[in-house]
């Protein structure tokens, strides 16, 4: 389970609430309200987290979107394979080859810089819902609220972060348009590559086996974290030192047993569990076949692409990253059909609508809200394509994504900070541009050319009522692709564009000498700046309406079942907990929780991604594993199952045992739990980690 | 399972024996010995076999290769759909799609006659080995020995059909030059199509699912045998009456358990069970590679072969064919490598050969055995891909197929009728003309032509010790196709010969006739005629020598082990025994040994071949199961799994509990069970029934 925050964060961030069950990852200030004992914990809640005191979550950082575990009081991080991997694959070459080979340093000073890579570890949280509603007028309209809201938020994090120098602040969402969390976190930039294993270990079953159970992929990887001499964050220096970590994990020297209780801490990105029935309509039917027929044509046309081996390994995390997503929503849309989710959740809702009508006060606060929700779906049903293809052309061209970045980054940065869009703001902009070089690592002429004549081809599929008339003539759409073609053609000679010092040097240029580069991408980022206001537009009218809705629907869902919730998942620390346990993923099929050695050699062909390396076999047909001696070396366990709840950013997310020692590693889920980002269910909700 | 023995009979009647593992497929003369009742049966032998008194065998029937049971005293037999398959295709047009939307007669006048359908029921056996071993002498050539037994075994034959008029005798090869059983069948003609199960419901799953568990297949139908007014075996006559068999089997009215005692009589086709490590690896690196590719290259020309519906109807009854066997070999030749079959026989020789190298008088006697079957495989192996070739151009191309027909029928009808190849003898001949007629109905000219010229193309391709001299001659191969595409599309301009009434009249003509005839087809087979009779005396000469081969090495095995074995199956009557259970395919992966109603909506998708009927999914929903009325419709059972011993010809074998009464109809194994024809092992082989 790759992370895959960053794809629908922006496009989700907002809307409304409705639960089909009962879900299980729960913030640090519920904690203390579970009975965990019951269930087998022999820790109490305090051992987990204890502010101002060290305790278990010290040890728990968030790595880029990922979770990692410190392991060491030398600031070593136990990470997934999956999440180090872009870090490995910009270290690699066709000469270093650390994805096929792994990688594995012999000292401090070997370890690998792994650029754009950050450590956060929570220190405290404080609810700030008051402070930011309290930025919202009743004058206001929906757009102008949800502005508010978000210049608050960021206004909020800034004030904190001058009052705790050095700290890194950021205020959550937990109900939307009802509650916001202040967390501040310490926050490391230097981050080094320490081991990987070779891909035919750490990515063992490679797409085939991912999202599947059994697995038998160890998807592991050490990083570390460095701070100044002074023991302060600092940015990458060849003088840094080993960051010291209050606490550190335990490894568990014993095996880990069917049925046992388990427990995760980590930082699970995104649910939408509280979610209409109409939001999830609109996935199933919209928006998630759009996005895998798209991500599925991509991923086609660069496996066939002609290239050398560096640009190869490339685009081969490139492809490793579409082919996530895309079998991720394969996943979730058969899962959804075959739940009847959509149908489910409109019954419930139903009943909660009737249940509101039968109270006039009630009816009169909140009875058009389940009818106003569905009105934006269908208002986004409408014009979803058109909106996608405007989306895709400055994300998966990536051409157009350097030149929106040099246009936007003009207008951007000539405003104040709080007014600015998040990735131009003082404290991120750095950051953004990481991602800029490091997209720049990653980019292909032909794939570029092919993705945007695509995407123009679809533009010029749409109906009339949907053309974006900005394209059409710029490219003489109307009549054919022969001039998209050509112009697309001639674009790419500008080839001087591609250079990374080409590319910072034209952030942040006054905003009128931009049309004076003439530079072609620039140009017709120019041209479609119109477009995309008006698409800003739309999209923060619908997120203002559904800030107020969402905040509405909890309202409403609270009063009908007389009980409080847990919040979707946003990117905080949460813990979860379950059982090492197996399911039933179809009729006479039952998987059983712990994988083995001889599973490996089961899957095992020699041939990519089944190509365990010859030393394993050997070993493994010697009997012969080091301190693990076992008379039955195909017992050995490989990786574990168990009845937790997560989801992406819950990669590297250390399973821990009842006294709160280490026991296995998350990394994914099993096919049928791509649906837990909509319902989690005992019978068929199960994550994977390794042993 | 559909049956595959008519595949190899030609091709492996004579080998060797050496078995790994305990093999269940027992013929009658050994039920008394086994203590079925420790097992948890409750009939004794006599109550299953008891010649000349009515048992359970009276109500099994050999149903042309496959196997069917009486379950009415009006000669109602209980088959799979897959082996009335070909009755059904025939009886089909676009107008009267019987394989699509099932077939019922209403009364017996609406029953279709299925053309070159047979029953047989086995009477009685005798011990004919010193009768058939009498023939052979000192100072024959092995292939002389060969014809010898061959040649008897027909006498014998001949003559007790003489002794019992109206019987069917069939004198079978126990083990190889060793053993000769006569079987005496009452043998019935007139078999007609009574019920079918639309195909969404009898190949539910198709191809994707033959030879997987779980599985969600209702794979059976029901057949009629009928008899003359006189109650005495007779041809198709509208004024023939239904036959009345001794008994019929009861159905059981309870349901299946989970590890309860169950049986199976039926008529197995073939095992290679003692069969030498050079024959399996023979098999393994030559024989099955080239079959399964050969096979798969003839699915994808079927599949792409534009054809209108009639026609669409017959290639797929041709593409299952194949695809049945391709897929059959691909799960053998996986289990071979994953077991290790070949070293691990080739290792049990080792130990023979060194027991028998330690006493003088047993290494004078069988010393070489092992050696001399090595260099026959040594010698097969060299030459297979020419032989193939010249086997698949009279199988495979059809219009060969019938050139040779009648080529070969001018030959045999003028020997005596001993003297003749099976297919020519008088008691066969009326047989080979209906497979004749059932051919013409699934030609087609555009995959004939495409078959021809890929098969040339393959000849081209030998190497120089290897040519077709008559082939490059004919077609000019050495120097390309062009004249080879040229020949080729001109002789099938000769389209009168593609005419039942043609094919008919043209068989049998004196010799000297056939060159006159200007037939382009016939005109190839003469002239490559020397080629076939140099392929018959090459493999006379290797099936003498390893007649003689084979006793041996059952001689040195009986002689090391010290204990008896059971002959390998060969398409007489056999029990096997087992439990209804479950197993573990993979690591991690258990398979319940009973699926349910639920699974089949889970597969169904409403696409074929998971297409099931609108009816169904209503009664699923509406949960009313007629009398099958069940609380929980989920669990009602679809298809059971079982630990017997079965190979292809069980096709349609009644499963049997303790008290013998019906509770399954057997139709497939599980993809690891494909190995079962090399080796059986409790804990993966597992065949797959109808509940």
């Amino acid at each position: 389970m790759r992370t895959i925050i960053p794809l629908l964060t922006w496009f989700f961030i907002f809307s409304v609430s409705l639960s089909l069950s009962e879900e299980g990852m729960y913030p640090l200030s519920e904690i203390d309200k579970l009975d965990l004992r019951k269930e087998g914990m022999q820790l109490s809640a305090k051992d987990i987290f204890n502010e101002g005191e060290v305790s278990l979550i010290d040890a728990i950082v968030n790595l880029s979107g990922c979770t990692g575990s410190f392991v060491s009081d030398k600031g070593l991080i136990l990470t997934n394979h999956h999440c180090a991997y872009r870090a490995i694959q910009e270290a690699s070459s066709s000469r270093n080859d650390y994805l096929q080979d792994g990688f594995r340093s012999e000292s401090l000073a070997e370890e690998i810089p792994a650029a754009g890579y950050t450590v956060r570890i929570t220190e405290s949280y404080r609810d700030v819902s008051d402070d930011v509603l309290g930025a919202v007028h009743d004058t206001m309209t929906a757009a102008q609220r949800r502005s508010a809201i978000e210049k608050k938020m960021k206004s909020i994090e800034v004030q904190a972060e001058e009052d705790y120098p050095g700290k890194r602040a950021s205020v959550a969402e937990m109900f939307t348009g009802k509650s916001y969390v202040l967390f501040l976190y310490t926050y490391l930039k230097d981050v080094r590559l320490v081991y990987a294993p070779p891909q035919s270990i750490g990515n063992f079953g490679g797409d085939i086996d991912n999202w599947e159970w059994p697995r038998h992929n160890a998807d592991f990887s050490l990083m570390r974290a460095y701070v100044g001499p002074d023991g302060r964050p600092a940015p990458f220096d060849s003088a840094n030192v080993p960051y010291q970590p209050e606490t550190f994990l335990q490894i568990n020297p014993d095996g880990v047993q069917k049925n046992e209780f388990a427990f995760m801490l980590g930082y699970p990105g995104r649910t939408y569990r509280h979610r209409s029935s109409y939001f999830l309509g609109y996935l199933q039917d919209k928006y998630m076949p759009f996005v895998k027929d798209w991500y599925q044509w991509q991923i086609n046309l660069m496996q066939n692409v002609d290239s050398n081996k560096d640009m190869a390994l490339k685009l081969d995390s490139r492809i490793k990253s579409l082919a996530n997503t895309e079998k991720n929503y394969r996943g979730k849309l058969k899962g959804m059909r075959e739940l009847n989710l959509v149908q489910k959740r409109r019954q419930q809702e139903k009943k909660l609508q009737n249940f509101v009508e039968q109270n006039d006060q009630l009816n009169h606060q909140y009875g058009d809200v389940l009818s106003s929700i569905e009105q934006i779906y269908e208002d986004r049903r409408a014009s979803l394509e058109h909106d996608l293809i405007l989306d895709y052309l400055r994300r998966s061209v990536y051409a157009l994504y350097f030149a929106n970045h040099i246009h936007k980054s003009a207008i951007e940065r000539q405003k104040d900070d709080l007014d600015r869009e998040w990735a131009y703001m003082d404290r991120n902009f750095d950051r953004t541009k990481i991602y800029i070089k490091s997209r720049l690592g990653r980019y292909n002429e032909k794939v570029d050319q092919a993705v945007l004549l695509k995407l123009l081809q679809k533009a010029a599929n749409l109906p009339d009522d949907q053309r974006i008339t900005v394209l059409d003539s710029l490219f003489a759409l109307d009549s054919g692709m022969q001039t998209a073609r050509k112009k697309v053609e001639e674009a790419y000679e500008y080839d001087r564009f591609f250079q990374e010092d080409y590319l910072m040097n034209h952030l942040a240029l006054p905003p009128d000498t931009l049309a004076e580069l003439k530079n072609p991408f620039v140009n017709w980022m120019l041209a479609l700046n119109a477009e995309y206001e008006k698409l800003k537009g739309k999209r923060d009218h619908w997120s203002g309406q559904m800030t107020t809705l969402s905040a509405q629907l909890v309202n409403m869902k609270k009063a009908f079942l007389k009980k409080d919730f847990v919040p979707d998942a946003n990117g905080t620390l949460r813990l979860t907990y379950g059982k090492i346990r197996g399911y039933s993923p179809s009729d006479a099929v039952y998987y059983e929780p712990i994988t083995t050695l001889k599973g490996v050699m089961e899957k095992n062909t020699g041939q990519k991604p089944f190509n365990a390396p010859d030393r394993l076999k050997t070993l493994y047909d010697q009997k012969r594993f080091g301190k693990y001696k076992s008379d039955d070396p195909e017992g050995l366990p490989v990786c574990i199952l168990y009845s937790m709840d997560t989801t992406g950013g819950n990669s590297g997310s250390p399973v821990l045992n009842a006294k709160g020692q280490l026991i296995g590693l998350n990394f994914d889920r099993a096919f049928e739990a791509t649906i837990n980002d909509f319902a989690w269910d005992e019978s068929y909700s199960r994550s994977i980690g390794v042993d």
